[in-house]
């Protein structure tokens, strides 16, 4: 089947002549552009399929030895690929951070492999860098909000940076960190600096014990990676609870004193800007001044949050940010920017020096490569699609989006809290939430029972959540994800729950209403319903 | 100009409604898709035009308020970003391993972007994990060449992982040394390992004074770029003298014996598959016996090298590198995917839990969530190119593509050995070739001349060769990249020379010709070519 010949007529085809206009790779893409979410209604396949079924299409291991035609690969991965993908675009899928498009992304993701520019350096990418360097600015300018003149002094220097792109959240947290730790054991009289002498030495030469990076519970995986990576370890991650969520001003200054005062060094305090669990906000500006007096560097993580700047209605839930030395955005995420474009912004253009590295043939000193601080080497033009959607929304664009989530998130609250079977566990101060299926007399009975009864019901009720939550994903019409947090009224025992992240703007409010519906009626079908349901009796089995 | 409404309204119009088909971005997209070599020289600005000019476009660091209709910033992003882009797909551009693609990318492109699948975990991505892990699984087979049960049993196992997917080689080095740094100061008896306890702790419990990494001088900067992201410092990249262009051996033995005797800790020995600058290869089968002699990790870059293993005529140029415990390839360079498509192979499929991380939300215990052993988090399915282009073409159709680029670069070579103006300075073992221009005359002065001559000769002629290339440059027509040598015959003083990279299979033997001609052009109308041939007088001012 489809077994293309070898020769070099044939491959300098496939690089000279595109497909006709009848193949299958082309009626793809017509679909796609005339009307994406049918094409993916009509090829994602819904019905249960488990992940070890799809496995044996991706099993063979060995290169295939012959070419293949484009077209019968086209009908491989419609059949293979295309059916078993999650379909992101579904209004009902609200349980990640990942949604619809606007469908400029289509020819532009097009344009972007047709120009398959390398960012690293100018000479592969010539007006891409300086576009580049605009859209770190303007993002710079959202969050720290200097004057025109200064961004004219700062925004094209060989010698500075307004931020690094990289390919998300994880990298721009990464580069953070990365650049904060540079910089706190940068050289001094008898030491080279950290990035050239190492870490050990480092702490050797300015006497540190241990050197650790502060935040609460909430923070993302990515900072655990970050001090990993970095040499610093998971364990000086010190994460603080947070019962309400957000980071207490208080008693972060209070560990941090304690930790100092025990002749640790404190790299960084990080505030999140949205958790992903819960999209809390830290109080930022509090944090601000507790760095201060840590006398250590502030980095926000407002990867899924920072968007909100967009909104002058909510801007204000983030206040704070803009005292912060460095913070992380993600394009693709409130941005409704394809998959693929984080961004950490510096306050001060100067401190990415502390990272900055040459090479002979690239990167050259005083050259005005990207790549010279960039933790990525060789990247795409994702910049672009950052590019065409600020412009293409503008602030305005993007605020109305911004503030009908939110409006969408607190309606979405409302629904939970007037049924019956739900109890919301976080209440959405952006546009995520969390909640839980319960039956009635039960969330009565959690109301008086004794400490060791909580324990008892909220594992069933736990066991139950899990239960719907797979059904519902299995049952393939929609998704909300879920996670384990931990709760004030449980003693700070963690109890799992849905999360719903309110990001498609073509979701409607019938769409919740029928995921409610969806999920209790999987819940009443469940044994386990039925045992709590029976109440005290089968709290002790 | 071109203010679209600010609308909740036309917001969804955005998103659910797909450009007119005359619109200006349905004609980009319809331009690409019939000719992609005639979109780009229609669109693409030879002439030249500084920097600086090109900033301008790109000043403004503000966030424009009011959205702007798709079609107009379409006029926009081809007045402004194609017109100044680097034309990757001209046959003529031969001076980095970026080139042109098949057009099939295009259409996946799109597919890419219409699916926007997030690779970090199952539940957002679905079948691109078990098609990722078969890719890793493909390009495993393809460097260490396991049985086919063997693949059955790892390919997609939750407590394994054959490799990782990033963005690029950058990333894929870093991990490399990563899992080799996490494995090498793990865990033991009364120490939790450097990836929670961090690396001081890890020298402190291993009795480390230094640790360092060791390749040629010929490695890529990433590979300092990781010893500084890593802890383990840039001071401590041993770079050792390669006069051939080539590690030899016995000299990586001597250092690694005299750097343990001193005391300290070899963390890896890289070799490297296809230099950057000249495409050499170390002697990977004997470097392997000094890595197990010295009992330290093995790794191999073959960012761009490793495509070579898709021939069976020179895939034994890389022998041993089925002996690296880990092996970086890039599949946006020679396997002709879109940029983004890095990957680091292991040996041992259990190497990668070095470095595995969890969360509640996701990348749980025991899930086969691709986040849980990479350095980036969230990323897209550029897995699919890589998938599709290793079927489309086959391994033999790569083989000839291969196969086609040395051939291609030895003739090359022979056109500069009998050119008058030109010397060729390291001859093609694959496909990139290094030579600079240099009078006739002086070519002959240079065998007699003494040191003191050489060197004032040699920095004459590297002025010229930086001025021929930027020259060349920004006339736009062709390109050819430069770098600086250690060169053997002036007692290793470094020299600048071209460097030419043979990738596009669309170059043909005319756009060679016709680049030599231009050069040679350029350098006699220059007034240090007529300085030069004046010889002797003028080699004392």
């Amino acid at each position: 089947m489809g077994e293309a010949q070898v020769s070099l007529k044939h491959l300098f085809r496939v690089f000279t002549k595109p497909e006709h206009k009848d193949s299958k790779l082309a009626q793809i893409e017509q679909h796609l552009s005339d009307n994406i979410l049918d094409f993916l209604s009509q090829h994602v396949v819904t019905k249960k399929t488990s992940l070890e079924e799809i496995e044996q299409d991706f099993s063979d291991a060995f290169v295939p030895e012959s070419p293949e035609f484009v077209s019968s690969h086209a009908e491989n991965l419609l059949d293979k690929l295309v059916a078993h993908s999650v379909n992101t675009y579904s209004p009902t899928f609200i349980g990640h951070m990942t949604s619809a498009l606007p469908y400029f992304h289509l020819p532009l993701a097009k344009l972007l492999v047709g120009l398959n520019q390398n960012l690293v350096k100018i000479e592969t990418s010539k007006a891409f860098t300086p576009l580049e360097r605009q859209v770190l600015g303007m993002m710079h300018n959202l969050v720290y909000g200097q004057e025109d003149s200064w961004y004219q002094q700062y925004l094209h220097s060989a010698r500075h940076a307004l931020g690094a792109f990289g390919s998300g959240g994880t990298v721009a947290n990464i580069t953070a960190l990365w650049v904060a730790r540079n910089k706190m054991l940068g050289a001094d009289k008898g030491f080279a600096g950290v990035a050239k002498s190492g870490l050990a030495a480092a702490y050797r030469h300015y006497d540190i014990n241990q050197m650790g990076v502060m935040c609460s519970r909430r923070g993302h995986y990515s900072l655990s990676k970050a001090v990993d990576v970095l040499g610093i370890g998971r364990d000086n991650l010190i994460t603080l609870p947070c019962p309400q969520q957000t980071l207490p001003p208080e008693q972060a200054l209070a560990e941090g004193k304690r930790y100092q005062e025990e002749g640790n060094k404190l790299l960084a305090l990080v505030g999140i800007g949205g958790t992903t669990e819960t999209g809390h906000v830290d109080p930022l500006d509090e944090l601000a001044d507790v760095a201060r007096e840590l006398g250590c560097w502030f980095h926000v993580d407002a990867a899924w949050g920072g968007a909100t700047l967009f909104s002058e209605t909510y801007r204000t839930r983030l206040k704070g940010i803009e005292r912060a030395d460095s913070v992380t955005i993600d394009a693709h995420k409130q941005m409704y920017v394809p998959m693929g474009a984080g961004m950490v912004l510096f306050k001060n253009p100067e401190d990415a020096n502390s990272v900055r590295h040459h090479a002979q043939y690239i990167l050259r000193q005083g050259s005005k490569d990207l790549g010279a601080t960039t933790l990525e080497g060789s990247r795409n033009g994702m910049a672009m699609m950052v590019y065409s959607s600020l412009h293409i929304f503008g602030r305005r664009g993007y605020e109305l989006l911004i503030d009908e989530s939110i409006k969408k998130a607190r309606k979405f609250a409302d629904m939970i809290e007037a049924h019956p079977d739900f109890e919301l566990v976080t209440a959405p101060t952006l546009s995520i939430l969390t909640y839980r299926v319960c039956p009635p007399v039960i969330q009565e009975k959690l109301k008086t029972a004794d400490e060791g009864e909580k324990n008892q019901i909220n594992h069933k009720i736990d066991v139950l959540v899990v239960n719907v939550q797979k059904l519902q994903r299995e049952a393939g019409k929609s998704f909300v994800s879920r996670t384990r947090l931990e709760n004030p009224d449980f003693n700070s025992r963690p109890i799992t729950v849905f999360r719903v992240v309110m990001a498609n703007p073509l979701t409607t409010e019938q769409d919740l209403k029928n995921i409610l519906a969806e999920q209790s009626k999987i819940a009443h079908a469940r044994h386990l319903w039925k045992e709590l349901e029976k109440s005290e009796s089968s709290l002790t089995t």
